[in-house]
């Protein structure tokens, strides 16, 4: 988590006249600050007001085997997605938490109590998601152990798979790759929505996350959820967040309540969608930086399939939240970045190359335009 | 956490004229119920409103070392702390969690993290806050193990105690009671508030945990802060909080902060303190249950010494959020109490003996006042 070490390094501009000009930008985390221009043009519309009385308990639904989860929240998110035909929902378990990220540990805490050997090998293909590796050692739990690329698995034993479709840092679509018996499957969906990749498919495995954060840009409110098939997976991760936190905040689970039920209601139209929204802007900037890439010379981008989407019925673009960018140097692509004091995440905290890093898509526009600056005047000269 | 588990066993009596007349009634947890009334009493004081842009990013102060704390709620914090007198924070870490429970574990790991032995025994002396045990047990961690009683710990190497005071579950103030090198306290101090106890002095422990539902009553909110001296120890818990959570909900921070400004505003008011309310509201449960228990004849409770409050500036009473009750016979009291549809605590999760139990009185008037009425038909007949 890189990111968050490196967000203190950014803040150093707010005096100058131009604040941005000089500052270090910060596209290691993915703050997605792009959406904010969209919430202000919806105006009063996902405005909540909390009583000082109200959302007192522990409890929201004690016929709800997640017990904390406020009602509205529950079918908020059923109803979301299947406006979008992005997962099925149709009696399966929500068991909501404070982001997606700890949710992911629950799921994995509670798939690997399941397995009589231990530790259970968590992995996932390169280049991953760079938070699997740290959120899975930090605990130092008997239970589980990470153990990196899935590519290059081959203990022996029970494992998890981490399966991000489309994927964390390079917006591929991924399916599981290790197929050996004993095996769970965790799919972080945290990116398969319309703005960022065609909805091919209403996916049903197992276990599937998704965060509110990238889906509306509220990452404040940590918010995130988990579909689950099997009851007693589902019983242990609400039991998992009972000891870790005792549930989940009901101010920001009614908040997202609210914005998810706009967002289904405005889904379908062209002018106030946040699909629409998000994914103009996207488009936008892939093709600014497709196009400076192209010129440096230097730099190389993943290209993306076009594909049929349900939801919006044609064929499009696969835009990823984050740019996979390489270069045809031996050396630290990081570094080159931090010089022209732009911090991105290098590709070796991904499980792969640092030839490459990630690149977050995710900023507000004025931060994107710095960005685009300083990587257009990058040229082979300056670098040798 | 039996607690939880409990809640759905209580949720029977909807249709009924009188719902609570046949209802189990779960004193189990501590959903603190109690303090609704207050803050419908308060009317729109407390109100929030969160536009839909408003406190989208995951950071809220690059220039605190608890980057996701926003201001208003770091500063309403020592401005409580400052009124009441009950914690020293001048030159101190506020670090906020979600629920103090996530923070004692934050912390566990964190000091656990700084000794080159592992693991570090955890402990607390009897009868201790029963989720201590699981808290410290569900992650399966190589760096810390729960040992149990602090009072006959004799194992050697590294160890911390966890301090609550005054104590959950019997009300007893506590100091730390391992007297050996290499040892951590933690101090709980959830019920160190001028409703449930004296206030007699400033502590300014190295570790010192407070929980907002346990002030206010809003439990549902999700908000804990730990007090911290040392900034090694604070690093590594927000970290933690980082890795576990990604921080906090700004929506129950801005809450909160409002809330506690409040509550600062408010507390020298006869009619309008909260820690006024709590304090006659708990009296005079205390007093009705000590004569109930008088009469059967067969229940005992602790008794608690009168000492100066430098808050209320006078001598009080100690009236805890929870009764220890224990009865003569040497048999299951959590038993007897499910027979009369009663759900409570039962000793042995606190490390003592199950002819105890611990009774919430956070509930509501109506619930508060059937439990006396069952308490009041146990009779010695009735039990033999």
């Amino acid at each position: 988590m890189v990111g968050f070490e490196n967000a203190k390094k950014s803040d150093n501009g707010s005096n100058n006249k131009n604040p941005l000009s000089e500052a270090v930008i910060n596209l290691d985390q993915g703050d997605p600050k792009v959406f904010e221009e969209y919430w202000r043009k919806m105006g009063d519309k996902c405005t909540v007001e909390i009583k000082g009385w109200e959302m007192m308990s522990y409890f929201s639904d004690l016929k709800n085997l997640c017990w904390y989860v406020l009602p509205e929240l529950d079918q908020a998110i059923r109803g979301i997605h299947a406006a979008v035909g992005n997962a099925t929902t149709e009696g399966r378990y929500i068991v909501v938490g404070n982001g997606s990220t700890q949710l992911c540990q629950a799921a994995i805490h509670s798939l690997a109590s399941l397995h009589s050997s231990h530790p259970v090998s968590v992995v996932a293909a390169s280049p991953f998601y760079s938070t699997y590796s740290e959120e899975t050692s930090y605990q130092r739990s008997e239970i589980y152990r990470w153990e990196g690329d899935a590519m290059s698995f081959d203990k022996e034993g029970p494992y998890i798979e981490l399966v991000t479709s489309p994927n964390n840092p390079d917006g591929t679509i991924r399916e599981q790759v290790v197929k050996k018996p004993d095996g769970n499957a965790i799919y972080d969906f945290a990116y398969y929505w319309p703005h960022y990749t065609p909805i091919t498919h209403s996916p049903d495995h197992d276990v599937m996350l998704f965060t509110f954060s990238k889906i509306t840009g509220h990452a404040g409110s940590r918010i995130g959820w988990a579909i689950v098939k099997d009851k007693e997976v589902a019983k242990k991760m609400v039991y998992y967040l009972l000891l870790n936190s005792i549930g989940v905040s009901k101010e920001s689970q009614i908040r997202a309540a609210k914005i998810l039920n706009v967002m289904k209601e405005t889904c379908q139209s062209e002018t106030e969608s946040v699909f629409e929204f998000g994914r103009d802007k996207l488009k936008k900037r892939w093709e600014m930086l497709r196009e400076v890439v192209d010129q440096t010379h230097i730099f190389s981008l993943p290209s993306y399939p076009e594909a049929f989407c349900n939801f919006f019925q044609k064929p499009i673009q696969t835009y990823p939240g984050f740019a996979w960018l390489g270069w045809n140097e031996e050396s630290d692509l990081a570094s080159l970045f931090r010089n022209q004091k732009v911090l991105t995440r290098p590709g070796s905290m991904c499980g792969s190359d640092n030839k490459y890093v990630r690149v977050s898509l995710f900023s507000d526009d004025a931060v994107f335009s710095v960005f685009l600056q300083r990587l257009a005047s990058i040229t082979t000269d300056s670098i040798h």
